[in-house]
């Protein structure tokens, strides 16, 4: 049953339209843990041309998002925190890894750091998920 | 001074990367007061065929971004707390309010609130700003 | 229904250990909408000879606790966060007001605002509740 | 200079009115790390007879506040998110551990987890304090 919720959650995201516009690869998946990779490309850059806190933040959502579905059942985001340390710099991947702290029947509890290629901590992130009993809608596609 | 700041940030706004890349324009904006509206486009759905969070959250830290450098002086952001409250419709353009409730000489703490066209509450954020004394770099740009 | 809920939390709020134990009073209660004063007292400092943020939290989660199960079913703190804007003067009573900003079946989210008797800013918070669907156990109790 | 440091805050937080009213003990202190511990006490019961949220994050904040003043110079919370897990058991001691993830010349970001007898994860804490230049005020005290 686990394989073919891996396998299912991988060819999903592989096609996902918000990981490709923003250049996210996954990287990694088990139940409650997941790494995503996001390699530098254009159209990032802030106002003051350096990486959006927006498109960090959706590195982070990208890896809790798989993680927490790696269970097989829906599960949605409530609320995320996210403390920002470093700017990175441009030209860095950056790499998302999402590790289950806590898991009830509802909900389920993640952190999320941020890393650049010389591993050092750009964002941190505590993310709660609330989890549906409905099985992911995608399982039986192929 | 205050228009000098207004308009240098709407002309860097209008030319920022990632604004362009998910579609974000500036609609209104004053020092610690800033709205954006996010237009439907290609490229935002999540793997569920649904708008990506880390794009809601985009949307939540333009307007947030812009309305705490809006004082003139450097801010960058520390801390962003989303709380993510119904799913928007994917053909609903988002609009996103960043409030300025507290400021003292080093934070600066903003509430931002994500609606729909149906004015529907989306999302909601807390979000913690830390003040740099430097000026904007772009000031005296044209 | 109301009422008799509102009248149960009251009474039961007048008896908590915990209010009792930190000089906490509830001032106002209607469903999603609390105020909770705390009276300056011994006991409530820091090792900086402050008021403990402890102690200032604590204020706001029972204006929050109390103002979301005034919907009459038990509803449970998932998610707090909380910014401290200043510290207050020790002599001063502090106010917590809880705001329902969104409500659905199985959540709330809310907005608590701490002020000294100045009307000053103190701290400010979100919170997510879950919310069952069991009644609060205590509404019959006379 | 660090065990000075150390010693001071050992030795402050034994005399801290709130550490004594809400039952609190310090286990373990270095610069960036600490333990304490909560005994079960009278008159830490919300509204439905179970420990307070107030108490149990007044113990997350004890943690923290004394690992990040632990280098030495006067460290102030900015922003805390608490996730609550589980409600403890009443007769259980709480322990809550924090840990530095991250540190810049201005702040300080903290993991602070709180744990029952059990070894069961009741609460989970991501902490930002600001880091002030002066040194703590009570160290030459005796």
């Amino acid at each position: 049953m686990d394989d073919k919720v891996l396998s299912a959650i991988k060819r999903r995201t592989e096609k996902e339209p918000y990981a490709q516009k923003l250049g996210m690869n996954l990287i990694l998946l088990e139940p409650g843990h997941a790494i995503v990779e996001m390699t530098p490309s254009e159209g990032l850059e802030n106002i003051f041309g350096m990486a959006h806190g927006g498109a960090i933040f959706s590195l982070i959502d990208e890896a809790f998002q798989v993680s927490c579905n790696a269970h097989g059942t829906v599960a949605v985001a409530l609320n995320m925190t996210v403390t920002y340390h470093l700017p990175p710099d441009k030209k860095s991947t950056l790499r998302a890894e999402s590790k289950e702290i806590h898991r009830s029947r509802k909900t389920g509890t993640y952190e999320i750091k941020v890393t650049d290629d010389k591993d050092r901590l750009i964002a941190s992130c505590m993310a709660l998920a609330y989890r549906k009993s409905e099985r992911l809608p995608f399982l039986d596609e192929d």
